[in-house]
């Protein structure tokens, strides 16, 4: 944990199976807060709440459950949202506008709150400085496991931390927001700054992922910097190295939700290079990385880059079929629009048998590249999703 | 078959189970001719021939290959397709550029010439007017039926038919053009009028259907009218009739693509109504159309309309989350955005155990609607793609 925050997990039962499905994480004083919300026009009620009391860049405390999104459900949700608030702010003797709400599960049905009221107490005598673990297992759904990350700084003389959790496994491809991950530091940082480097952050990480092109109601990232670390104002050199850590951590975490997605058994790095926007490089990355038919090769561990041409030429982007090259990894299948023999394809299936590999796409039209992490499309994708609400 | 056509089917040995490979089809006499092309950036050899030889609006024959696409092929597989039509021509003693040429199957790959030029003579002697049936055989690869359609209909006394033939099953999200689909009349009709006609057949039929999001390099359709059923200028009643039948012809293929989708088990009518703007409509019927986790929903049989809000929420349109209503056929599951209590949820999970239903979202922000025929996403699916090659 760092330095001034606190965290405690338990099972209110929103979860069929009785696993832990509400988390706290505490701030001892007020923290700067920033927070990068969802893109959709659909927003769970969460969302809603979350962005007004993050607004004054301000809060005290993240109180999250898993098992029920809390999304399409109107007026009634949003009370639901407040109600939560609201238990939590006066068990912990705070404003209610200091409390960030997230949820994550089901969309289309209310939140039990028998349930969820009841467990509020419990989790506040719960909170401990020892473990961010129970919290990160708190809030998974589809995960197979909990997803932490650390990074140790320096500020001046001042030591400082960032610690991450986030949840994610299926509906990803976040647009500007992402699913639920919470980052906490013990750094001081003014609310204007820390909101724009967690929104750099984000922009990097992320939003660089894909698992099913399926953006969320619920996404949402999070961040309380709690000042505890005792440094002054960020001199230029420690603004850089706390822009890196928190690359870092938000790397770390989003790569880990590529890995965990639903039946995935690999990681792709789709880069793209030679577009002729920053926009074309980045539209490119996506289209290959979310066709179904480039993600099922992938599973097939079949090089077959014809796809990966046919997703481009239906990417809209200014491109040329005979100025691209491909590479799997360092083995160039690819050649000015042409295949380069089966020796390199048979390299390449090698390179496929393993758990991460990158595509590289040269399209030698201009200077923007941009990379989008995917995962394959496979059998147990479809066993998920086709029962997931039975 | 149409009066003045007649068609053939050999096997040359492309595909691996020596299955029929290649068809022919050929018009007694000159037809007037159009066609519709993909829109992808990436062009396979023959659309850019056959792009060549239709511009001025007449056509004899159109030859057709399975198990191979010639596409990523560059200039040799232009060369290539250059000489199938030389060779057909020769045979048949017509002008090369009266010979359409259409290619379908795997990507990347160089045609094997050989066997190409040796199967043209077989073709030109199996020349009939018997059946239609073996030349729509010899044009599918994951296909697991052919696809035949046939409209009767009358030009002032003159009765004549309309006849088309398609293949398709994956790499199926037709934009301004589609897979293979080739169709015939004996109606007399002005290249003009024929071209202004079949673009908005498609763009009602193929272009309103999607198995997995992804726009093949190869996608064609071509119409011959050869003039034989005598009418003389069609009367504008003629001209509608016409239409609507060649509308019934291309939307009866394009819902037996989607029924043979790959790993398809269900049809599946995404209806949007009340979209703010045509484009509006058809972006979000497509968005949910194409959504991984609606498809797998579909596939579960369980209404999950968290995941179809969830879809238009990033579907980039104007719409407010408390106005949408939704149906499974006639039953109302969401009402202004929430959902419509457990007994619609279960009976729309029976409307979901048929093989095919329409899924209807009312916006209720403006006049437009519009509609995509879609499938959902199997087990099979993953099965037939990650081997395709292997």
């Amino acid at each position: 944990m760092i330095k001034g925050f606190k965290a405690a997990a338990v099972s209110a039962g929103l979860k069929k199976d009785k696993a832990p499905d509400m988390a706290l994480i505490w701030s001892e004083t007020e923290a700067h807060a920033a927070g990068v919300f969802t893109t959709s026009r659909v927003q769970a009620a969460p969302v809603v709440l979350t962005r007004q009391n993050i607004a004054d860049g301000r809060a005290r405390v993240i109180i999250a459950n898993s098992g029920n999104a809390n999304a399409c459900t109107g007026s009634q949700g949003l009370d639901d949202a407040r109600r939560v608030a609201a238990s939590v702010a006066e068990e912990l003797g705070i404003r209610a506008d200091d409390v960030l709400v997230a949820s994550t599960g089901v969309i289309g049905r209310y939140l039990d709150m028998d349930r969820v009221t009841h467990a509020v107490p419990d989790l506040v005598l719960s909170l401990s400085d020892q473990d961010i673990l129970p919290a990160a297992r708190a809030i998974m759904t589809t995960d197979s496991f909990p997803k932490v990350s650390m990074f140790d700084g320096h500020a001046g003389r001042h030591a400082y931390r960032i610690q991450g959790i986030a949840k994610g496994a299926g509906m990803i491809m976040p647009n500007m927001a992402t699913m639920l991950a919470f980052l906490m530091s013990d750094i001081r940082i003014q609310p204007d700054l820390l909101r724009k480097v967690v929104r750099e952050a984000v922009e990097g990480s992320f939003n660089r992922i894909t698992v099913d092109g399926d953006t969320s109601t619920n996404d949402m990232v999070l961040m309380l910097a709690n000042g505890m670390a005792g440094n002054r104002d960020l001199s230029k050199e420690d603004l850089e190295s706390f822009t890196e850590g928190l690359r870092r951590v938000t790397g770390d975490l989003a790569r880990m939700i590529v890995r965990d997605g639903e039946g995935a058994t690999k990681v792709i790095d789709v880069r793209v290079h030679g577009a002729m926007s920053a926009a074309e490089a980045l539209r490119a990355a996506r289209t290959v990385a979310n066709s179904s038919l480039v993600k099922t090769a992938f599973y097939g561990e079949d090089p077959n880059w014809g796809r990966i041409m046919a997703a481009l030429g239906r990417a809209g982007i200014r491109m040329k079929e005979d100025c691209v090259d491909i590479w799997m990894d360092d083995v160039k299948i690819v050649h000015n629009g042409l295949g380069n023999g089966m020796k390199a394809e048979k390299k390449a299936s090698g390179i496929m048998t393993g758990k991460e590999f990158s595509v590289t796409i040269d399209l030698k039209q201009g200077m923007y590249r941009d990379r989008v992490l995917t995962c394959d499309l496979t059998h147990e994708y479809v066993s998920i999703n086709a029962d997931y609400r039975t």
